[in-house]
């Protein structure tokens, strides 16, 4: 016999009220067994969403989440971890560099990903390109792929807050992802259960992020950290722009091939930038903050540590990288300034090429994508290749140039470009 | 293929909307055919509920609910329709006393009834407590009945609104019971389509209404009467008080024993009161406003009229009510005044007899109920009789006194009290 029932947990979040922890404790925990059903869950979802909910309601649901599956535990490691987690953003490959460069400074990073869903790519989408590397390991596997190489980029398995990946599906299919309460809880419950002993966090604002507006990303990434901290995980978020996409590539290979750039020392100067950035983050918060990561760029251990990550998951990372059976140029109309490149844009675009995908179900090409030739604030000439879309299916081209129109703007020749900073704000 | 899809419907209203009419159509189609699933049309319903929907959006919502299935056409009866509906209170047995009043007076009341769930009472399960009459009747049985005898009171079929049927389903376990909107559209939707041609509304506002504020029902009622009005028909609300229970009886056969008092020409005050009040309004909607009801009740034509309803749905109406097997009483705890008298109070202690259900597959005991020795006004004394209670099962007693504890009040001999009116608005 239960104290509650999902009527009464319902009717308290639609009347204003706050849930109790015991009330949080047994809708999470039935909602998992079944016993409390979908669409009383989605009637919750709604109302969450419509009324919110105080910290402590979003503690104690973070906690009923976590507490839904098993904990992992890295304290047999004989190096402290750190984690990354983004809340998406086109061209955003930086888990590929930074991975392996956190892994040369001396710390573990435990990096459970996922694949995209819409115009923002997924980590695990783009290594699957690499020929030959998996992203299912045992938590064996990760283990020792830990202790020995110092850097995991792999799925998350089934075990970890079960109920998060049940809520999450029925969300997305009931108008009720905009939620922060239920944003906050579904990362963090994740990274928490996940065992690491310090976690960043990159909340993207902007055109091509899902949060478009800098206070609701400033919430969000408070609520995170206060959660991350509360649980005793050593917790940071960074608010960066996602207005325009970051380095010159979205897609799946030709973002591989970004990031091995940035890994050789080279690569756009605002992946490197980001990638330091939280690069030094996650070190700091390891305990490791004497460390410069810029330093294991420069002197190849980064690139080694990236080499050893693929091949430990069955990658070789010196075959070349899958390429589309098609591409198609556009070139600029004018000559000038590149004053504007907007990120939702091209993320839509890359997405229209197959780089992404619509349904959960739906398998993405290794080579489509966007790149483009060149950068906010950087002169073109007209007649010049702008951008450059590739697919295995030219059918897809008009719908993709139909999301790249308007998406920039070229001003005259010696227009002023200001461009503003990449990192907006940090909070914890 | 279609031009909607659930959460785009779901996030229009979540986001302060306004719906379409097409999206409403699609909706409410694709929900009775199992294309939109139930957690989508319960986060709907509560971002409904919780943002609420313009008059437009109503009477359109219930538009698409008629369209989901038949509608009832009575054009070929000899005389106009007239029906009555009531948002449902304690002691409520007027449509009892009302359907052959007003069919005495020569207009044909089609009085399609529920069973009743909770504390108040159905008026099928009154009248199935007595012997032989039988609730279900074909369209044919219906009409003809209507002709021959003038008034039906019987089961809604299944072809009416089936749309209305699947979704208050779905709110009575989602927590969305309690958005004016779907209220509205829900009882409006089934009067409608059942194809009366004048309809008066009863919306009960106290304590044991499931309208607590006069303000809110008023609401209610509006809302009602627009969609009526605007579906063509003739279409009136009276706001009436459920602070205090209707008569002196809330339960089954204890009901029909006092509707058939009222018929004989007795009964209570109340309950006479505001079936004449009804009556006058059904009449004056169907175009009969000339015929005064009170008369049709002093000179034994209605009597004449239940009879001739009761028998020819199988039932007795000479035959001996059902009665319990035990009861108790209550006995007044001091000589003076009573004051006060719970409607909510006598209502959860009539459903805890056994009067009504909690679930809807739940049985109800004909027998069961609560009968009050003293009416708001008149003078008790100490040691008298004040409430006798009723049940087939004596360990239903306990939680029946704890409902009445509190439920009333005694003053003082001599204490003034001065009665509100029964009958609060008039909306129409």
């Amino acid at each position: 016999m239960s104290d509650h029932d999902a009527v009464e947990v319902i009717t308290t979040k639609r009347d204003h009220g706050e849930l109790s922890g015991s009330q949080i404790e047994w809708v999470i925990d039935a909602y998992t067994r079944g016993e409390v059903a979908d669409e009383q869950m989605s009637a919750l979802a709604m109302a969450i969403l419509l009324n919110g909910m105080t910290r402590d309601e979003i503690a104690r649901w973070t906690a009923a989440m976590i507490a839904s599956g098993e904990r992992m535990d890295f304290s047999s490691l004989s190096r402290p971890t750190a984690d990354k987690h983004s809340t998406g953003g086109v061209g955003d490959k930086i888990t590929l560099p930074l991975a392996p460069l956190v892994a040369a400074c001396g710390v573990a990073v435990p990096q459970l990903s996922g694949r995209g869903l819409g115009h923002t790519g997924g980590t695990l989408d783009k290594l699957e390109s690499i020929p030959g590397w998996r992203a299912a390991l045992s938590n064996a596997e990760m283990l020792d792929q830990l202790e020995s190489v110092g850097a995991v980029i792999c799925a998350a398995g089934d075990g970890l807050a079960p109920a998060d990946k049940k809520l999450y599906s029925l969300r997305d299919v009931t108008g009720t992802v905009e939620a922060i309460p239920l944003i906050a809880s579904s990362i963090m419950s994740k990274k928490i259960a996940e065992g690491t002993g310090s976690l960043v966090l990159d909340v993207k604002v902007g055109t091509g992020a899902f949060m478009k507006d800098l206070d609701r990303a400033r919430e969000l990434a408070s609520t995170m950290v206060e959660l991350g901290t509360g649980a005793g995980v050593h917790t940071v978020a960074l608010l960066t722009d996602m207005s325009t996409p970051l380095g010159r590539t979205a897609g799946n290979a030709v973002e591989v091939a970004e990031s091995v750039e940035v890994l050789a020392g080279g690569g756009p100067a605002d992946v490197v930038e980001l990638t330091v950035a939280l690069a030094r983050e996650m070190l700091a918060g390891a305990g490791m903050g004497d460390v410069d990561p810029a330093d294991r760029l420069a002197d190849g251990s980064a690139m080694d540590a990236w080499k050893a990550m693929i091949r430990a998951q069955g990658g070789d990372p010196e075959a070349a990288l899958p390429t589309s059976r098609e591409s198609h140029v556009v070139t600029a109309p004018s000559t000038g300034v590149l004053t504007r490149l907007d990120a939702m844009a091209v993320g839509m675009a890359s997405w229209r090429l197959g780089a992404g995908r619509a349904r959960k179900e739906d398998p993405v090409q290794d080579g489509a994508g966007v790149v483009w030739h060149a950068r906010p604030g950087e002169p073109v000439t007209e007649g010049q290749p702008l951008f450059t879309l590739h697919t295995d299916e030219p059918a897809r081209f008009e719908r993709a140039l139909a999301s790249l129109d308007g998406g920039f703007d070229i001003g005259p020749e010696g227009s002023s470009y200001a461009p503003g900073p990449l990192v907006l704000d940090r909070i914890g």
